[in-house]
C-alpha cells in the first residue's frame, strides 16, 4: 500500500509539508498519491540510524546478508500486480518490461546473495610469518575486504526497479556491509515507496538492525545534496544525467572528507561498421539498429547514439534504409513530459548543426508523451569539427557519421567522450586490419561488442557497465554485475593476530 | 652525472631559468648543483610524449614490461656509491638507511616484474556464450585490466628512493601499462635525477617508447599543478603532506574530467595498550617504542604518534619511562630545516594545548637539524574536548592519551580521523575483551598490528597500507605491496569477440 511517506529505518515518516504527485505519461496525467519531501531533520534521522545500524551490520555473517538479499526478492515479488500497475502508471513502460525488469531485479539481488554466501568475493590473502627471514623477521599480514559506511544510492528515471530502490547499486552494497539510504526518484516515488517497503519487511523478517536501509523522498535538489554532505554518509552512487552526476561528486568531492561517488552518466555508445559489414549485411544490420534505436523508448544508458561508417558507393543507401526502419517502428510512450521536452530539444540542437541533415523523423502527430523517432547524418569531417554534435540524446536518436576513410574513423573515436560502450560490425576478412579500431575504442570505452548491438547489459562477473569519463565518475569499477560490489568496500590487514581474534575466513 | 636538467622522455632539457639547490642538513650546507625548474612547455612536452608512449606501452607484453622493471632495478644498482653519497647527502640519513631503502626499491620493482610476468593479476574473467538461454541467448563475455593512461607521481620528501622517483607508484603504474612523469621532490633532485637516468637507461636497452618515462623538476607547485591539470594526464600518486595531497585532490576534481589521485597522506597511527599489557611489560614496551618513536627520526608515515592507556597505578611510571628511553637515544638529523621548523612549532602546538604536560623533551644543545625528541600526555578527557590535538607532528614525537576506562578509550578511537595503521597491545587474558576496541579501530584504519610496533612496512600481497581519509584520498586501495596496481587500472570487457582478435590471456 502507497502512504507517500519515507522510510526514516523502519518507520513511515512525514515530517515535511513539501508534497509532489507522479505522472502517468501513458494517460497524461497525475497519478493521485501525494509524496512528502523528506524534511532535512529525518533526512539526518536517516543517517544517524544508517550509521548506528553499520555497527552491527557490519558483523553480520555473509550468510545472514544473503538470506536478507534473498528475502527482498521474496517480497518484491509478493507485491504482486501493485507493484507492475504502479510501475506502468509512474513510466509509461509496457507489462512486458515491468515484469522483466522485475525479474532482472530480483536476479540482481540474488547474485549477490550467493556472492556474499561465501567469503571468496573478499579476495582475502595470507601471508605467513617468516621469523627467521634476514635481515629483519617477516611478520604474519593477512588481507580481506570490509566495508565502507552508509551508502546514499540515487534511484534512476529510466529503470524504476533494476536501477532504483533495490536495484543494483543498492543490493551490492547491502551485500557489501554498508546501510543503504535511497534517494527515492521522483518519477516513481510510488514504485520506489512499494519497493522499500519489501526491503524493510525482508530487513525485519530476517533480524537486521534498524536503520540498515531507509527511503527517503524529494522532488528538488535539497534532500539528495543534505544526503551526500552529511559526515555520516561514505560512499555515494547514482545513475543519470552527466550534470546530475557531476554535480554529486562535486559536492562530495569538496566535503572536509571527501567521499567516492560511483556516478553513471551519459554515454552515446559509438558502432562500428566495417564497409564489408555494410557491403554485405546492409539490409540486416538496419533492421537489427532500428530495433535497437528504438528498444525502451530508446531510453537506455547503452543506445547506440553514434553509427560510425566509411562513406562509399553504399553508405547513403544503408542510412535510408536505417532511418526508415527506424521511424516505420511504432512509436512509444516515454517516462514523463520532461524527458521527452528533452528528447526533443537535444535531437533538435544536434540535427541543427552545420553539416547534419536528418534523414528521417516521425512527424507525423503522435500521442502527447510519445517520442518521435530521428535518425540524423554528417560527414566526419564536420564531425570532428563540432563537438556538440558528442552531446546524448537520451531517446530514439542516432547519428551516422561518414568517415571519409579509416584513419577519419580513428580521429573521431580518439576525439570522443569516454563510453560505456562500442560495438564493431565486422567481417571476417576485416579480421587482419581492425587493431587501429580496437585499440582506439578500447582507450575510449568499458566494453566492446562484436557484432551485436549494446543495449542488453547482461548480469555476470565478466560484465563491466562503467567507463572513462563521463560514462562514469569513477572508471576503476563497474555497476553491473558482481564486481559492483568492490565500489564498496576497502582492504584491511591484520598484522600478527593471534587467531582467536581473527575472522573465520582468515585463518 | 648530476645534470640538473629534466629527463623529457629519454632527452635532458633544461629551457628555464629558475632553479633551485638541494641542502645538506647534516652539514647544514647547500649542495652545489643547480636544478632547472621546467618550464610549462616542458612539463607539456612530457605529457604529449607520455601520451604518445601510452599507445605503444599499453600494448606491450607483460612479459616485456617485467624485464623493463627487472632493468631499471638494475641500473639502479649500477649507480653504486654515486647515489647513496648522493642520497645522504640530500637527506641526512644514513648510510644504512640509504643501502636498506635502496633494497627496498629493488625488491618492489622486483615484485612488480614478477607479478606483471604473469596475466594472473588482471583478474580476468570468462563468461561463455549460452546460445539456447530463455528468453533471450546469454553472450559470450570476457574480462580483462586494463591501464588509464599517463600517470604522473609525485617523490616523497621522507623516502627519496622507496617512495620517489622509482618508488611504488613508479613501479606500479610502469607495470600496469601506464607512462610515468615523476615530479621530483625538491629537497632530494639529484637522487632523484640519478634515479631517473636509471629508468631511462633501462627503457633504452629494453626498447621501451620514448615518453614511457619523464622526469621533472621544480621547487614551487608551478610545475606540479600544471602536470594535475594537464587534459592528457590519467591519474596521480602522491606521498606527503595532508595539505599537499588534498590540494591536488581538489585540482584534480575541478577538471572538466575529474581524475583520480591517490594520495597517501597524515597519520598518527594510534597505539592502543591495554592494563593488563602494561601490568606485565611496561619496561619492555617502553624500550620498543622509545625505538620505534624515534626510528628514523620519526620520519615516517607509521610513527606512533598517539599512544592510548587506561589511567591506573601504573601509568604514570610507564609514561616516565618511555618518555625517558625515547629522550635517552641520540638526537638524529631530519631531512630538510624546514622539516625541522614545523616539527618543533607543530610538536609546540599540541603540548600547549589545555591538559597536555611535556613528560621528557631533549633540552640540551644539539646540531643545527638534529631532532629534540619529545613524549607528552594528556587525559583522555581534555583530549576529547580538542582535536588539535589529533594534529600529525611529523618526527619524533608521541602524545600518551590516559582514558579514565575502556568506554572513554573506544570513543577516543571513534573520534579519531582515519588512519594508516593501528596497533593492540595485549595479554591473552584480554582476548576475550578486545572486540570492541577490535571493531572500533577497524572503523578507522587500513591495518591493524598485534602486540608490534606500526613502523615496518612489509612489501607484500597482504599489506594494507592506505585507510579512510586523510590517511589516504581513496580507502579503496592501497600503496604499498602488488595490489597497488589495482589504482591505475580499469575493467575492461570483450563481448562476442572472435577468438583471432582476443588477447591471449583470454582465450
Amino acid at each position: 500500500m502507497i502512504t507517500g511517506k519515507n522510510f526514516i529505518g523502519n518507520k513511515l515518516s512525514a515530517k515535511g509539508t513539501d508534497t509532489h504527485k507522479t505522472f502517468n505519461p501513458k494517460l497524461n496525467v497525475e497519478n493521485s498519491f501525494d509524496f512528502h519531501a523528506a524534511t532535512l531533520e529525518e533526512v539526518d534521522e536517516a543517517v544517524q540510524l544508517a550509521s548506528q545500524a553499520f555497527k552491527e551490520y557490519r558483523k553480520i555473517s555473509g550468510k545472514k546478508r544473503s538470506e536478507f538479499l534473498n528475502a527482498i526478492a521474496d517480497e518484491i515479488l509478493a507485491l504482486g500486480d501493485e507493484l507492475v500497475q504502479t510501475y506502468m502508471s509512474e513510466s509509461g513502460l509496457p507489462e512486458g518490461r515491468a515484469i522483466g525488469e522485475r525479474g532482472r531485479t530480483i536476479f540482481q539481488l540474488q547474485s549477490f546473495a550467493n556472492l556474499v554466501a561465501s567469503e571468496n568475493w573478499k579476495q582475502n590473502t595470507i601471508d605467513e610469518a617468516i621469523p627467521n627471514r634476514l635481515p629483519i623477521p617477516k611478520d604474519d599480514i593477512r588481507k580481506t575486504s570490509i566495508p565502507l559506511g552508509p551508502v546514499v544510492v540515487f534511484a534512476a528515471s529510466n529503470f524504476p526497479l533494476a536501477f532504483s530502490t533495490a536495484g543494483g547499486d543498492t543490493a551490492s552494497a547491502l551485500a557489501s556491509g554498508c546501510p543503504v539510504i535511497v534517494k527515492s526518484h521522483s518519477m516513481h516515488s510510488g514504485t520506489g515507496e512499494l519497493v522499500a517497503s519489501a526491503i524493510i519487511k525482508a530487513a525485519e523478517k530476517t533480524g537486521m538492525p534498524n536503520g540498515v536501509f531507509s527511503n527517503i523522498t524529494g522532488s528538488g535538489r535539497i534532500v539528495g545534496v543534505a544526503l551526500v554532505k552529511h559526515p555520516k554518509v561514505k560512499a555515494v552512487g547514482f545513475t543519470g544525467s552527466i550534470s546530475g552526476g557531476r554535480a554529486l561528486f562535486d559536492i562530495a568531492a569538496k566535503r572536509p572528507e571527501p567521499i567516492p561517488v560511483f556516478a553513471e552518466m551519459g554515454s552515446i555508445n559509438p558502432v562500428i561498421i566495417t564497409e564489408n559489414s555494410i557491403a554485405k549485411k546492409s539490409a540486416e544490420i538496419a533492421s537489427t539498429y532500428a530495433g535497437s534505436i528504438t528498444m525502451g523508448t530508446g531510453q537506455f544508458c547503452t543506445n547506440p547514439g553514434l553509427i560510425l561508417t566509411i562513406e562509399n558507393e553504399n553508405t547513403n543507401e544503408f542510412i535510408k534504409d536505417l532511418a526508415e526502419k527506424a521511424t516505420a517502428i511504432a512509436p512509444q510512450c516515454m517516462l514523463h513530459p520532461n524527458i521527452k521536452r528533452d528528447f526533443v530539444s537535444n535531437g533538435a540542437s544536434v540535427s541543427s548543426q552545420s553539416g547534419v541533415e536528418v534523414v528521417a523523423v516521425i512527424e507525423e502527430e503522435i500521442e502527447a508523451n510519445f517520442a518521435p523517432t530521428q535518425v540524423s547524418t554528417v560527414s566526419g569531417t564536420d564531425f570532428l569539427t563540432n563537438p556538440k554534435m558528442h552531446q546524448e540524446v537520451f531517446g530514439p536518436f542516432s547519428l551516422v557519421v561518414r568517415c571519409k576513410n579509416e584513419a577519419q574513423l580513428v580521429e573521431v573515436i580518439e576525439g570522443l567522450e569516454g563510453q560505456l560502450t562500442g560495438t564493431i560490425l565486422a567481417e571476417e576478412e576485416d579480421y587482419a586490419n581492425l587493431s587501429e579500431i580496437v585499440d582506439a575504442l578500447q582507450n575510449r570505452v568499458g566494453r566492446i561488442i562484436f557484432n551485436g548491438v549494446p543495449t542488453g547489459v547482461e548480469v555476470c562477473e565478466s560484465m563491466t557497465h562503467g567507463g572513462p569519463y563521463p560514462a562514469s565518475s569513477d572508471s576503476r569499477f563497474t555497476a553491473v554485475g558482481v564486481g559492483a560490489i568492490k565500489r564498496w568496500v576497502r582492504p584491511f590487514s591484520f598484522q600478527d593476530f593471534p587467531k582467536e581474534l581473527l575472522p573465520q575466513s582468515l585463518i
